[in-house]
């Protein structure tokens, strides 16, 4: 069972043709307070599957992606009597297709899910790996699944109601998503400008899961491969965890960014990557992706601290980086000194002048 | 990933081998009060990776396998900071096996399990085919995987500690593989005295598990051949649902044994199952497996409901059936009319005398 990719002008129809191939005995939709508000209503307009499925609505947030939550998906499906061969349709964010996508893969052992992300971000990362889960104890993700939905229905359709911040979120992921692949398509993404033109963004997105996707098949697990997707991840989940306990939650893609000038930097240093990328790219986004809190030496110790809690960051003395020798050539487990990692944030804030 | 399966005479020694392959970060023993108190003794004297784990602690019975069972698991891997590369050893009976088969299948995504079951149905049933699953509002592993463990230690040794009725039990699940194999493998069972003789039981268990691990290679996800497993079960979780409403819980393997019976008169009735080897099924289950509740056909009805809301039956007009032409022969998804269940179970009763 191989996940398919819609990338679709007309969601809505897509998705009828597609739960129509599933030939299921019964439909549950899960969406937000907000996308059961604003996005579903268009679906149900041209889907009579939709419109004849039951709505499950949860809270919105990623402080609402708890096993609560998941609980009360199953309840939902167990009382609409949802059998193995039902369908989840999960229509929104990331915290939707992550929630739903766990509920779906654990109510009966599994039943299949289709996701129709929302934003940008959900569009070229949730919606594609398999990665699904919720939050314990405060703990991103702490239980979850690698399970792939049966189909993603990605549309630029939605992108047209999100936020410059929400664009440029995903855009995030994007440029992450280009470093792995090539020169040209990093080229393409730093002479666009995304949260101007979200609408006409799909042959970027298209391009930009498949990118994902390549490094995926064949490591659903994360064994070795997929693990290069983590470029950005180390340092941008400590500038996530930082920010969020500064100030406020920083976009993900904002902290994934910046995450990947530092690796870069890095990789300069370790890998002799290019230097004149390194500087564009770190240009791109010192202009697109202000953040509202400034950063000096003193915040180092903390920023470590961080980086070492990542969960992928299995040893404790050095710290695990994926790094490029050049555009499209990662190299994952690049274990990288704590004194680099410092050097790295000072060149990283000279680029970024912050 | 495929599962490994050991039948071990030193179950100790075979588990710190097997631990020390995996070359985990830390170690989790989950047990239920009563293995915890009278199996991991043994295993804690001759495994120091076992002595050296972190052990938690579950409440025995079916009646605790629940979502808060698995968060009282996933609370303590964390407490214990265990990580992707973590192995959680799962030393109990099915109950056991499932519920930490779960916990361990959803920690972080997925870290590695060792079962090491200490019942014989757990052993020839639980071990194998990576169902693992809670209860969830009264409904039986609603919530669960298919995630087979990396391997799963079998021993005789422990089952010398259960009561005869544990040993027959599990012998069910065999006869059960046995109808679904060959006449001569069955010929074996029906010739072997189960509680008497459990000890010496570790080749035919042996040749159990394996038949169950054909029929689910391939069909993990019990789309198609995998079913053939169901045999015995559709008669069977209606007998033993019927029997917790009427006195008291009959063994799961009980249920099992008097179900082959009712799917063996249909197997005759619509397939032409010989007529000899049905009577003697029969004769061996009604000497070793007595009921202590009688059935009439004033209970039909009841048993008719309770066969249409299994969870594998997705028709609601016919009951799904899988029959068997001859031993070793299965054939999934037999529709069979409410008159010809009727019938069966008037044969039944006159081949069991009750």
């Amino acid at each position: 069972m191989t996940q398919k990719f819609i990338f679709s002008e007309n969601p809505a129809a897509d998705l009828e043709r597609v739960i129509a191939e599933l030939a299921p005995t019964s439909v549950a939709v899960v969406a937000d307070v907000n996308t059961a508000q604003y996005v579903v209503p268009l679906l149900t307009a041209a889907s009579p599957a939709i419109k004849a499925a039951n709505l499950i609505t949860v809270k919105a947030g990623d402080l609402n992606k708890t096993l609560d939550a998941a609980q009360s998906i199953w309840r939902a499906l167990a009382q609409m009597q949802a059998d193995r061969r039902s369908v989840l349709v999960a229509v929104g964010g990331g915290m939707v297709t992550d929630l739903a996508g766990f509920a779906a893969a654990t109510y009966m052992r599994g039943i299949r899910a289709v996701y129709v992300p929302t934003t940008l971000l959900a569009a070229v990362d949730a919606s594609a790996g398999g990665k699904t889960g919720v939050n314990f104890l405060g703990l991103k993700n702490m239980v979850g699944t690698f399970t792939e939905p049966v189909a993603a229905i990605i549309s630029s359709t939605f992108f047209s109601t999100l936020t410059p911040d929400e664009v440029l979120s995903g855009y995030g992921e994007m440029l992450k998503h280009a470093l792995l692949s090539d020169a040209k398509m990093l080229g393409r993404l730093l002479a666009f400008t995304p949260a101007a033109q979200a609408s006409a963004m799909l042959p970027l997105v298209e391009e930009s899961v498949k990118v994902k996707c390549k490094f995926v098949e064949g490591d659903l697990r994360e064994g070795s491969k997929r693990r290069a997707l983590n470029l950005g991840h180390s340092a941008g989940h400590a500038f996530e965890e930082l920010a969020m306990k500064r100030t406020a939650a920083i976009p993900h893609g904002f902290a994934v960014a910046h995450g990947c000038v530092v690796a870069l930097v890095l990789s300069h240093i370790h890998l002799g990557f290019p230097s004149d990328t390194l500087h564009s790219f770190a240009q791109f986004v010192a202009q697109h992706y202000p953040l509202d809190f400034t950063l000096t030496c003193d915040d180092y110790p903390e920023l470590l601290a961080l980086m070492h809690h990542d969960k992928k960051n299995t040893s404790r003395q050095t710290f695990n980086f994926t790094l490029l020798a050049e555009v499209g050539k990662p190299q994952i487990d690049c274990h990288v000194s704590e004194d680099d990692v410092r050097n790295a944030l000072d060149i990283y804030r000279d680029l970024i002048g912050i």
